[in-house]
């Protein structure tokens, strides 16, 4: 049925049929843990059945250069490798991987990446900050009984960001991403393994800092419940609970209680607070830190702990991708519209790139993901013309690898980013450049089939093209069109005769011929 | 009253209080001539009583590295330090100069722009070609009756570029700025002198893609007269009627008499078309091509001739900037809009930002236009937030920098993007290097101000801010803020210990002082 998991590389597929008793998949490298959690499919709904977590401690392997410590690197590898052995029953299709700040702070984030996904078994998507807090919501918010028409506050301190959201319902309102987790913030401020009260208010302000930015947006809008996720939340709500002082929520009233016991040790390995795990001993004080601030700038007063976070938000984002509501789709609409791209100019260009993508997809070796990023391009490729016309296919590529699009990767971001820079004029080497190398190849058969269905309908003329005709061998493509129809568009024939030098920095052989 | 116009340079003024019998002037430096028009305003109007014009053919001067040879250079400098003896009478305030497609295409406009600035007198401002599309058509359309309802097609062959609007009244619809002009035309096609008819249908073709470009979209829109401006069609209807084809419209039934008669010359230096001056015989070749093309690909059938073009428009632009009816107001509420702006921040910022402007504009020098400038830079500082938060001033700046922003030149927009990059965060060099050196200053002086604005308003705060005290001295700025209320705020207390440094990339000495 499938190769071995470390003979190539799967991507999740577009469309997620599932049968009833099916598993699924989810992965998080998160800075301070891995995560792995594994659901089974039942009756419509996820029955989690597998948890594994690592604290592979990844942030502390990253030097000042934005390289890994070997160390750190091994035993990261090591871990993907493990979980990897656990996914070799469920098909690649249902098995989504994502990497976080951490990985998004690498310099080269492929020379990690590669062997990673090697280990691992399946593609690794990195993610940003805020596409991260909209998947924490995802999975914090399944696990809550709906409350229509509330508010609700998440927060999750990882070890090398925090987010914060307003939701409502299953949906994100207000995300936030800051730069500010339990491992980075310990090492920042107690990096010499002291604790002191002084330091502790100075470090305060700082963090507190980084909360006033949205601090004021946020209780405008207001809430009816908090819950944090994450290992630091959930450690500081067993710490409550094993203190007495709450029955595991976090509190206005318990918080300080910890802190100070928490400093009265004066040195992070004299730390003796009940019921943590030696394990989370040396970042705890960065933690509490950052959920102290956090209770101040928000002016909280009970905290509920959640056990799902990020995983379970990618588990239920999974179910959604490909599908009737999946969250790409109304990102891609919401970009038209606030741009004002015209949505008949963009489903012309993509119903014939999808036409063309049918045609070649099988010698292609394109899936149903790709096809999805290819219709996705065309009805965003004239997005840049709401900043100019002159070189608008440069001001579209900005924006799309620029902005925070929910429901998208890094890399899916980067795709989108070189299809619609490629998409007319020359082909810049750079385009591609900010690419996994595995995406390389189906990026650049995309970008081929995105420039011809363009090209096609460049007069924007209002009837129906004549069928296509195209064939792929290789890097090799011939596209057939019929003699008279071409020879009645001189423009179109003229625009052809000059596409196959872009198309050779592409790295494909265009001929065009007529019947 | 004032300096010798050599002395220093006046920028345009920011309101314009215009009394009965006031001398206003717009200089346009075109591709192919430099025109001067001089208007007297009277009761509410203004009334054309000078027109100068030398056919300086500034394109032809650019050379493939896009430098400009020394002769032509002397011939321009020449042309504007005559027309600079014909402002002297002209408060600089009145006076406005425009510069085109050639200078946009100048590698170092600046190695043209100040020596051109000290012959005129004046600062020069270059604009993009849908600005000057939009200032074309103000000009034609204030010389036609008005049609309420109507919509009216204007096409400028220029020296360097070709305009297409469509407009109503008196605004612009549809702009259109192709890199298409008279002089470089006739040299791409004709330059070895010779004219043929085999040739000309190829070259047709060529020039007749870049309109279809927009065609449909402008077809579709339609309209109901069309006008040409531009000496290039002034001159084709002079031979239009020359020739007794029409009473000086230009027709599809002339325009096709004209180019035969044009192409049995055989050569260009044998056309012997009557009406046509000697001087412009060297590049009529060219534009009786793109009028034909224009004609075919838009489905022209009668195009009257209008005499007033950019300079015009320039001189009605001057009367609307600084008053009520700024265009670059409509253009800032625009953005603000498309980008989701908070409107009451942008309005705190601004107005803070204007008061501190106040404090110091003797001191530093700063006119009202760059009151305005600031004021809009305040209302735009947070736009790249509709991009992404992490560093949103990088995003806000480059949009800033590259979009058609209506009634802005480029040089504008260019200090609108260099202190929108600068109102947070670190300072770089390379923030300011597309400005001239006369805007340095000045625009240093403002990201200055603008970033203090922000500062005191970081934590989105409703309630008054105290009176901000200010002053400037030369390259140093004291702040003063009431002690206890800074006390108050420890956030913005660090903050502002930050701030020095970030000023000092600005060239400026900040001093936080309390009382």
């Amino acid at each position: 049925m499938r190769d071995g998991p470390h003979t190539h590389l799967h991507r999740h597929s577009a469309a997620l049929p599932l049968q009833d008793g099916d598993l699924l998949a989810a992965i998080d490298l998160g800075s301070n843990s891995f995560h792995m959690v594994v659901a089974r499919y039942v009756l419509g709904q996820l029955r989690i059945v597998d948890r594994l977590r690592e604290m592979v401690r990844l942030a502390e392997g990253l030097d000042g250069q934005g390289r890994l410590t070997p160390a750190v690197r091994q035993r990261a590898l090591a871990c993907l490798s493990r979980f990897g052995q656990r996914l070799h029953d469920i098909p690649p299709q249902r098995v989504r991987a994502v990497a976080t700040n951490t990985v998004r702070a690498l310099a080269a984030p492929q020379a990690f990446l590669v062997p990673a996904e090697t280990a691992l078994g399946h593609a690794i998507e990195v993610i940003s900050g805020r596409e991260e807090a909209r998947l924490i919501y995802l999975g914090v918010a399944h696990a809550q009984p709906p409350r229509p028409g509330q508010l609700r506050l998440v927060i999750d301190i990882g070890g090398g960001s925090t987010e914060c959201i307003i939701g409502s319902g299953l949906d994100a309102v207000e995300r936030e991403s800051l730069q500010l987790g339990c491992v980075a913030t310990t090492a920042r401020f107690f990096g010499d393994g002291k604790l002191g009260r002084k330091r502790w208010k100075a470090a305060l302000l700082e963090v507190g800092a980084q909360f006033q930015q949205f601090a004021g947006v946020y209780r405008h809008l207001g809430w009816q419940e908090t819950l944090g996720a994450s290992g630091t939340i959930k450690a500081v709500g067993e710490i409550c609970a094993a203190m007495q002082l709450t029955k595991g929520a976090i509190t206005a009233q318990a918080l300080p209680q910890v802190r100070e016991r928490l400093l009265d040790a004066g040195r992070i390995d004299a730390i003796a607070l009940p019921a943590l795990s030696a394990e989370r001993r040396p970042i705890i004080a960065g933690g509490v830190l950052v959920l102290e601030a956090a209770f101040a700038a928000l002016g909280l007063e009970r905290m509920a702990v959640s056990k799902a976070a990020l995983r379970e938000g990618v588990l239920y984002d999974m179910l959604g991708r490909g599908g009737a509501d999946d969250p790409r789709d109304a990102s891609v609409q919401a970009l038209m519209q606030r741009y004002g791209v015209d949505p008949v100019q963009a489903a012309r260009v993509a119903d014939t790139a999808l036409q063309l993508f049918d045609r070649v997809c099988g010698d292609w070796q394109l899936d149903p993901d790709d096809r999805l990023m290819l219709a996705w391009a065309a009805r965003l490729h004239e997005l840049g013309l709401a900043i100019a016309h002159s070189q608008y296919q440069v001001h579209g590529a900005y924006v799309l690898q620029h902005s925070d699009i929910a429901g998208f990767s890094m890399q899916e971001q980067r795709v989108l980013a070189a299809l619609v820079r490629t998409h007319r004029r020359g082909v810049p080497k750079a385009a591609f450049e900010l690419l996994p190398e595995r995406l390389l190849l189906p990026t650049r058969r995309k970008a081929a089939l995105l420039r011809l269905a363009v090209l096609l309908h460049r007069s924007h003329e209002t009837a129906a093209l004549p069928e296509p005709r195209l064939h792929a061998h290789g890097d090799s493509l011939v596209l057939t069109l019929p003699r008279r129809w071409l020879e009645a568009r001189p423009l179109l024939h003229a625009d052809l005769a000059e596409e196959p030098e872009a198309f050779a920095a592409l790295g494909i052989a265009l001929r065009v011929e007529t019947a």
